[in-house]
Protein backbone atom coordinates (compact mmCIF):
# COMPACT_ATOMS: atom_id res chain seq x y z
CA UNK A 1 0.00 0.00 0.00
CA UNK A 2 1.53 3.61 -0.96
CA UNK A 3 2.82 5.25 2.00
CA UNK A 4 1.79 8.26 -0.08
CA UNK A 5 -0.34 9.74 -3.52
CA UNK A 6 1.40 11.97 -5.60
CA UNK A 7 -0.07 14.65 -7.90
CA UNK A 8 -3.77 14.85 -6.48
CA UNK A 9 -6.40 17.69 -5.00
CA UNK A 10 -6.91 17.40 -1.72
CA UNK A 11 -10.01 19.05 0.19
CA UNK A 12 -9.59 20.89 2.84
CA UNK A 13 -12.58 20.26 4.36
CA UNK A 14 -12.63 16.99 6.62
CA UNK A 15 -15.75 14.49 6.19
CA UNK A 16 -17.09 14.07 9.99
CA UNK A 17 -18.98 11.01 10.80
CA UNK A 18 -20.46 9.66 13.75
CA UNK A 19 -19.93 12.43 16.46
CA UNK A 20 -15.85 12.28 14.88
CA UNK A 21 -15.51 8.63 15.71
CA UNK A 22 -15.00 8.43 11.69
CA UNK A 23 -13.04 11.41 9.80
CA UNK A 24 -11.51 11.49 6.74
CA UNK A 25 -9.95 13.58 4.38
CA UNK A 26 -10.84 13.44 0.39
CA UNK A 27 -8.77 13.38 -2.92
CA UNK A 28 -8.92 13.62 -6.49
CA UNK A 29 -6.13 11.38 -8.17
CA UNK A 30 -4.91 13.13 -11.70
CA UNK A 31 -6.78 10.80 -13.38
CA UNK A 32 -9.73 11.53 -11.62
CA UNK A 33 -10.19 8.96 -9.38
CA UNK A 34 -11.71 9.52 -6.12
CA UNK A 35 -10.03 8.40 -2.59
CA UNK A 36 -10.77 9.22 1.19
CA UNK A 37 -8.12 8.86 3.48
CA UNK A 38 -9.62 8.21 6.97
CA UNK A 39 -9.56 7.25 10.80
CA UNK A 40 -11.77 5.03 12.03
CA UNK A 41 -11.69 4.76 16.40
CA UNK A 42 -13.30 2.36 18.67
CA UNK A 43 -16.82 1.63 18.08
CA UNK A 44 -19.06 -0.14 15.20
CA UNK A 45 -20.78 1.76 12.53
CA UNK A 46 -22.50 1.24 9.39
CA UNK A 47 -21.89 2.98 6.12
CA UNK A 48 -23.56 2.77 3.11
CA UNK A 49 -21.92 2.92 -0.68
CA UNK A 50 -23.29 4.93 -3.87
CA UNK A 51 -20.12 3.69 -5.97
CA UNK A 52 -18.18 0.39 -5.85
CA UNK A 53 -15.95 0.77 -2.62
CA UNK A 54 -12.43 -0.71 -2.17
CA UNK A 55 -11.39 0.04 1.51
CA UNK A 56 -7.26 -0.90 2.31
CA UNK A 57 -6.81 -0.98 5.74
CA UNK A 58 -3.69 0.67 6.26
CA UNK A 59 -3.19 0.96 10.05
CA UNK A 60 -4.60 -1.11 13.16
CA UNK A 61 -7.63 -3.93 12.31
CA UNK A 62 -11.37 -3.99 11.80
CA UNK A 63 -13.99 -6.32 11.85
CA UNK A 64 -16.54 -6.06 8.90
CA UNK A 65 -20.04 -7.37 7.67
CA UNK A 66 -21.33 -6.90 4.17
CA UNK A 67 -24.88 -6.18 3.78
CA UNK A 68 -26.75 -8.82 2.97
CA UNK A 69 -23.87 -11.23 4.24
CA UNK A 70 -23.82 -12.74 7.77
CA UNK A 71 -20.41 -13.52 7.60
CA UNK A 72 -18.15 -11.54 9.79
CA UNK A 73 -14.59 -10.89 8.65
CA UNK A 74 -11.45 -9.81 10.92
CA UNK A 75 -9.56 -7.30 8.09
CA UNK A 76 -6.25 -6.60 9.84
CA UNK A 77 -3.57 -3.59 8.00
CA UNK A 78 -2.50 -4.47 4.68
CA UNK A 79 -5.28 -6.47 3.99
CA UNK A 80 -8.57 -4.82 1.79
CA UNK A 81 -12.16 -5.83 1.52
CA UNK A 82 -14.45 -4.40 -1.37
CA UNK A 83 -18.23 -3.36 -1.29
CA UNK A 84 -20.14 -3.28 -4.53
CA UNK A 85 -22.25 0.15 -5.45
CA UNK A 86 -25.48 0.94 -3.45
CA UNK A 87 -24.65 -1.75 -0.57
CA UNK A 88 -23.28 -1.27 2.49
CA UNK A 89 -21.09 -2.64 5.33
CA UNK A 90 -21.03 -2.55 8.62
CA UNK A 91 -17.55 -1.95 10.27
CA UNK A 92 -16.03 -2.52 13.84
CA UNK A 93 -12.90 -1.23 15.35
CA UNK A 94 -12.41 -2.41 18.95
CA UNK A 95 -8.95 -1.32 19.76
CA UNK A 96 -6.51 1.20 18.22
CA UNK A 97 -7.35 3.56 15.82
CA UNK A 98 -7.87 2.02 12.14
CA UNK A 99 -6.76 3.91 9.07
CA UNK A 100 -8.01 3.50 5.88
CA UNK A 101 -7.68 4.20 1.53
CA UNK A 102 -10.98 3.86 0.30
CA UNK A 103 -11.21 4.15 -3.19
CA UNK A 104 -14.46 4.93 -4.85
CA UNK A 105 -15.53 3.76 -8.37
CA UNK A 106 -14.11 0.40 -10.30
CA UNK A 107 -10.86 -0.13 -9.37
CA UNK B 1 -9.07 30.13 2.13
CA UNK B 2 -8.71 27.09 -0.37
CA UNK B 3 -11.40 24.83 -0.66
CA UNK B 4 -8.61 22.39 -2.21
CA UNK B 5 -5.22 22.24 -2.95
CA UNK B 6 -4.19 20.71 -6.18
CA UNK B 7 -1.32 18.78 -6.96
CA UNK B 8 -0.50 17.80 -3.89
CA UNK B 9 1.58 14.83 -2.46
CA UNK B 10 -0.31 13.83 0.39
CA UNK B 11 0.35 10.75 3.49
CA UNK B 12 -1.80 8.08 3.60
CA UNK B 13 -1.20 7.56 7.07
CA UNK B 14 -3.06 9.93 9.63
CA UNK B 15 -1.59 12.06 12.35
CA UNK B 16 -3.57 11.42 15.47
CA UNK B 17 -3.02 12.97 18.73
CA UNK B 18 -4.65 12.75 21.93
CA UNK B 19 -6.06 9.66 22.05
CA UNK B 20 -7.97 10.99 18.73
CA UNK B 21 -9.09 13.86 19.81
CA UNK B 22 -6.95 16.04 16.90
CA UNK B 23 -6.82 14.21 13.56
CA UNK B 24 -4.44 15.49 10.65
CA UNK B 25 -3.24 14.89 7.16
CA UNK B 26 -0.03 15.90 6.10
CA UNK B 27 0.36 17.10 2.95
CA UNK B 28 3.40 18.29 0.46
CA UNK B 29 2.61 21.20 -2.48
CA UNK B 30 4.30 21.34 -5.43
CA UNK B 31 7.41 24.06 -4.47
CA UNK B 32 7.95 21.99 -1.50
CA UNK B 33 6.00 23.90 1.24
CA UNK B 34 4.42 21.81 4.15
CA UNK B 35 0.97 21.76 5.22
CA UNK B 36 -1.65 19.49 7.21
CA UNK B 37 -5.42 19.36 7.55
CA UNK B 38 -6.94 18.92 10.90
CA UNK B 39 -9.97 18.56 13.20
CA UNK B 40 -9.98 19.02 16.33
CA UNK B 41 -12.63 17.67 18.57
CA UNK B 42 -13.88 19.17 21.96
CA UNK B 43 -11.05 19.95 24.58
CA UNK B 44 -7.79 21.49 25.67
CA UNK B 45 -4.65 20.69 23.91
CA UNK B 46 -1.25 21.32 24.10
CA UNK B 47 0.97 21.47 20.70
CA UNK B 48 4.39 22.64 20.51
CA UNK B 49 6.43 24.19 17.09
CA UNK B 50 9.68 23.03 15.27
CA UNK B 51 9.10 25.51 12.28
CA UNK B 52 7.07 28.27 12.24
CA UNK B 53 3.25 27.37 11.70
CA UNK B 54 0.24 29.49 10.85
CA UNK B 55 -3.03 27.78 11.44
CA UNK B 56 -5.78 28.98 9.53
CA UNK B 57 -9.37 28.03 11.15
CA UNK B 58 -11.73 26.49 8.27
CA UNK B 59 -14.66 25.65 10.08
CA UNK B 60 -15.75 26.13 14.03
CA UNK B 61 -14.13 28.17 16.21
CA UNK B 62 -10.96 27.96 19.23
CA UNK B 63 -9.68 29.66 21.66
CA UNK B 64 -5.38 29.83 21.62
CA UNK B 65 -3.28 31.01 24.11
CA UNK B 66 0.71 31.02 22.39
CA UNK B 67 3.43 29.98 24.48
CA UNK B 68 5.21 32.91 26.88
CA UNK B 69 1.92 34.68 26.47
CA UNK B 70 -1.37 35.26 28.56
CA UNK B 71 -3.70 36.77 26.21
CA UNK B 72 -6.46 34.42 24.80
CA UNK B 73 -7.16 34.80 21.25
CA UNK B 74 -11.16 33.63 19.39
CA UNK B 75 -10.58 32.44 16.53
CA UNK B 76 -13.40 31.62 13.94
CA UNK B 77 -13.80 30.20 10.68
CA UNK B 78 -11.99 32.46 7.87
CA UNK B 79 -9.54 33.35 10.59
CA UNK B 80 -5.25 32.29 11.32
CA UNK B 81 -3.21 32.79 13.97
CA UNK B 82 0.64 32.64 13.74
CA UNK B 83 3.24 30.75 16.23
CA UNK B 84 6.99 31.22 15.72
CA UNK B 85 9.35 28.45 15.65
CA UNK B 86 10.27 26.26 18.93
CA UNK B 87 7.70 28.08 20.36
CA UNK B 88 4.01 26.45 20.82
CA UNK B 89 0.41 26.89 21.84
CA UNK B 90 -2.78 25.67 23.88
CA UNK B 91 -5.89 25.92 21.69
CA UNK B 92 -9.38 25.04 23.36
CA UNK B 93 -12.31 23.75 21.55
CA UNK B 94 -15.83 23.73 23.07
CA UNK B 95 -18.14 23.08 20.82
CA UNK B 96 -18.35 21.72 17.27
CA UNK B 97 -15.12 20.21 15.79
CA UNK B 98 -12.43 22.26 14.84
CA UNK B 99 -10.82 22.11 11.15
CA UNK B 100 -7.91 24.05 10.16
CA UNK B 101 -5.75 23.82 7.46
CA UNK B 102 -1.61 24.26 9.09
CA UNK B 103 1.04 25.75 6.83
CA UNK B 104 4.40 25.07 8.04
CA UNK B 105 7.85 26.92 7.67
CA UNK B 106 8.16 30.73 6.14
CA UNK B 107 4.58 31.06 4.41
Amino acid sequence: MPDSFDNVSVSTKANVYFDGKVVSHSLILADGRKKSLGVIFPGEYHFGTADPEVMEITAGACEVVIDGTTETRAVAAGSSFTVAANSGFTIRVTDSPCEYICSFGTP
